[in-house]
């Protein structure tokens, strides 16, 4: 069994290295391969590289770094040769590339991804719009939004939503079953800016067989039934029809793979 | 004026170069540098290296990859040699350490990062977690989440509950303000798993009289007045010195760096 520990390093909150290093540990079995990630954020002096150096010198550990500041970032490069360990500068290739085709300097100041302006601000009321217009709760919101998702239970419209809401679009989502009519206005939306979620039959039968098991109730409960599930899989298809919007399946699909497919579809709609 | 353009190419949905490629040109002044990203997801054949090739050469763009299969990858660095072009290759370095280091082949499998395991459907029960228990909706929150928020008007309660959210704690955020009493239960709950969050006086005036501007009312309405922010203020400090918990000022921070700090409390209570 092998054990890595990898030292996420930054002059800021080192989210970025962060991301690259689980990317990089998620291609090994992890019941082959323990990992453990030791975050050092804000390094900001000589004295904040010498800690890290010292940990990863005696736990063997992998450096990952982002550092802005040219002078600790040398004295990290300088460090890290000095003591022979291993260490991936994750900003540093991009940065000399951008730095050689930009006339102006680098502003050399960490957390810029950060600043709050005006897209920061965009995300953050994208990320207030859609928990306050989650589940359709308050029709108010299908004009206002960018992307209205209408989805059959189970098709995670809910962290589909918030995930948008971090690439700053304003989500709406709606929740489709029989029992509920749709919010007046849902069909004058522009259907460009609707999305549907389907779910295939056989896996919401597991969901919600599952789901009952867990209750303690048994296999045979309404709520698991074919019928029934062929009954919302039947009206969510007149419903979309209806609206005239994509429709995109998400059984076995992560939560980003189908925001990938989303954006691609609301992005090619505004082109045309 | 220069003008940046690059390509984010990726054989899953190019996350983490993206991320990569916006720390990096953040550090540049966007009045001086026009950026512009082009998205190249889902790159798994020659042919798709083939046109972000040819893209980056009309263009002059410069190709920020995330590329796992070796023979998709090595394609790409000598497409990108063969024609001179500007490339950065971010996973690359690491994997290559990780490979050395780990006994164990790794999958070389796109978008392992995003499969559907144990740590994907915990994050995502806490992103339904933080919408559900929102704004102290539901007292019945409080005793399953693993970090209670508490704050006054315009502390990024919600977008910071989202945030952690996705690094898969269970956020309740609950407002105080003077006229609503507490949930039941609050005082009962582990002070080592609440937060308060302040904002100055001087940033919450501020807020609040471009607020009042911006729905057409005067600077002296009541809500804008000094006297009301001293009240919740005082409110806000006899409540929390009650609970007993942490204080963060959040005024001119990012929710990113915020959440650094809530992390950073909630686990040294844990660890203690």
């Amino acid at each position: 069994m092998d054990n890595i520990k990898i030292i996420v390093a930054s002059d800021s909150i080192g989210e970025t290295a962060e991301l690259v290093a689980r990317a990089g540990v998620s291609q090994f079995n992890p019941k082959q391969c323990k990992h453990e990630f030791l975050r050092y954020p804000y390094i900001e002096s000589f004295e904040n590289v010498d800690e890290v150096i010292q940990v990863a010198k005696d736990t063997n550990a992998i450096i990952v770094y982002t550092l802005i500041k040219p002078e600790i970032k040398k004295y990290m490069i300088s460090k890290v040769n000095e003591h022979a360990l291993k260490s991936v500068d994750i900003m540093g290739p991009l940065m000399e590339l951008l730095s050689n085709s930009i006339e102006e300097t680098p502003y050399y100041e960490p957390g810029m991804v950060h600043r709050l302006d005006d897209a920061y601000f965009k995300k953050i009321d994208a990320i207030e719009f859609a928990v306050k217009y989650d589940d359709g709760k308050d029709p108010k919101g299908l004009p206002k939004a960018d992307i209205v998702l209408l989805g059959i239970s189970r098709t995670s419209k809910t962290p589909l939503s918030q995930y948008l809401a971090h690439k700053s679009y304003k989500v709406m989502n709606i929740p489709i079953v029989p029992e509920v009519t749709p919010p007046d206005g849902l069909f004058n939306v522009d259907p460009s800016k609707c999305i549907a979620l389907k779910i295939s039959e056989e896996k919401l039968n597991r969901i919600r067989k599952e789901r009952l098991k867990q209750l303690g109730l048994g296999d045979k409960a309404r709520y698991a039934t074919e019928a029934r599930i062929q009954e919302e899989l039947d009206y969510f298809e007149k419903l979309v029809d209806k609206i005239g919007c994509p429709v995109i399946d998400v059984s076995d699909k992560a939560i980003e793979e189908t925001a990938n497919d989303i954006i691609h579809f609301i992005e090619q709609n505004k082109s045309k």
